[in-house]
């Protein structure tokens, strides 16, 4: 095999009370890629569509992932790399995390699988971090192993993979808006009460445990964000009114996806999940800012070949 | 049936990264109680035997919880609670809470169940407020439904029965020293570093995960604690020391068990777990500190009829 296409999934990182450990991955939203091996040493990118993105592999997301592999083999060979690029980036649905994803993942199976999923995860770091200017793996590790994922830990990269519910769907709202990294970052305290350090982890362990249990009513009482929605909401127009009309719809909550402007939902059942849908829709439509929006399943296999 | 005794369990509340959220139930070490009817309408305190607490039942903390329930009925009898008293006060593994929970217990089983565990530990909430000054569950929580408990909720009582692995053992050790409430109070801080608070939840979402999934090296991994054991450790003598020596011996891992000053370590196997007792025990041996140490199974029952 000498070429592959892949399907590298958007992920939701955060997931209310889980800031900087937890997320989980979109089965309707992705970018395609190929890669190819080639004749020529080195890592090579060869197409970009969707958006404008560097071309430089080491200015490029998915090139400087690929690099932290190949520097890691020794192969007679190299590899080239084609992006169809259908998560716009900075949207907050881990557009960079896909990226760096997708590449580490094709040449690992036309590597005949070398690697195992966390020690890509290692790799991937490598090409978010030039994304978001420090090493994280909230994105990387849902795109990666699919489902819901837990981060213990990224120096050794740790990944826990969380069971969840079948009947488990979310709805996205992407506003058309940009909000600065810097931004998203300067919001947040250095410190927080211990009182509310101990009622985010509270809804941690009540989180994993719904997940586990598949028990929805506590996956509502779990999904809630007293540490960084308060800052980071105001970044985004009309959250509010999005999160009670999620809410009023019968989600089981609704967040910042990532450090936003994307909002998620998480509800019982597509059937809900498009009612959600439709409420927010109607908030949008009347703000007169673009969006997209957006209803997924869980998408439990993460990255895949297609 | 008239009368009922009862074993109302010690318990490790906190268990390291779940403050003020996450308890275990103890099997070894626990009062013994008599709960009776009687023809005289009220509750009374008819011996207490082991430590010298107040007969007066407003004052003591198991007739404190028995009237809350005793309030929340009508009848047209009373009851007359026997404390026979192992577990010292104030030594950390969840004195207050076994009276509060005994009592309950004993009178639910003795007018037939009317009330079921959630609603007996709100009973037994008024009973441990007036010991330690505020309502919480985080020890009543395992002492009712034995095993590991996480508290999610208070205010309404909101209880979750976490499983954990068949083969775990706690090792304890109550150095006789008296840590004085307000004292372990003083020193929590306010405010915690965001960075610390990640760690923490990271760590209660893979310990919750571990629990779920009997993952021993997980365990070991997440039972750590950057935000309250940095500060209540200092007062308990040579807490370094057990610590290292429990790790050491084998140990999953060891913090401080409720405020303090009891440590509680986790093994996997009854034998490590006597391993880490021998351990510490040499150590405490040296300090000239009197001390009590005993080695539990986890008691996935909690209060019961014996």
């Amino acid at each position: 095999m000498n070429e592959i296409k892949i399907f590298s999934p958007a992920t939701v990182a955060n997931v209310s009370c889980g800031f900087d450990v937890l997320g989980f991955c979109l089965d309707s939203v992705g970018d395609d890629m190929v890669i190819r091996k080639t004749d020529k040493k080195g890592i090579f990118i060869t197409k970009i569509e969707g958006f404008d993105l560097p071309f430089e592999t080491e200015l490029n997301v998915a090139g400087v992932s690929a690099l932290a592999m190949y520097n890691a083999i020794d192969v007679d060979f190299g590899f080239e790399i084609e992006i169809y690029k259908n998560i716009k980036p900075g949207s907050g649905i881990g557009s960079s995390a896909a990226s760096a994803v997708g590449s580490v993942f094709g040449m690992n199976e036309l590597l005949g699988r070398p690697f195992n999923k966390t020690q890509l995860t290692a790799f991937a770091i490598k090409g978010e971090a030039i994304a978001s200017k420090c090493e994280h793996a909230d994105n990387l590790a849902p795109a990666l192993f699919g489902g819901f994922t837990l981060v213990k830990s990224i120096n050794p990269v740790q990944i826990l993979e969380i069971p969840s519910p079948t009947d488990l769907y979310a709805t996205i709202i992407h506003p058309q808006i940009e909000i600065k990294t810097s931004e998203s970052r300067a919001v947040l305290p250095k410190e927080v009460a211990l009182a509310d350090a101990i009622t985010q982890w509270s809804n941690v362990g009540s989180l994993i445990h719904a997940l586990h249990t598949n028990d929805y009513n506590l996956l509502k009482d779990s999904l809630h964000d007293v540490i960084v929605e308060p800052h980071r909401s105001k970044l985004i127009p009309h959250y509010d009114d999005v999160k009670k009309a999620s809410l009023k719809a019968g989600s089981l909550g609704c967040g910042i996806s990532g450090s936003g402007p994307s909002i998620f939902s998480l509800s019982q059942g597509l059937e809900v999940a498009n009612k959600v849908k439709e409420a927010i829709k109607l908030v949008y439509a009347e703000t007169g800012i673009a969006f997209d929006i957006h209803v997924s399943k869980i998408n439990t296999e993460g990255v895949k070949i297609v």
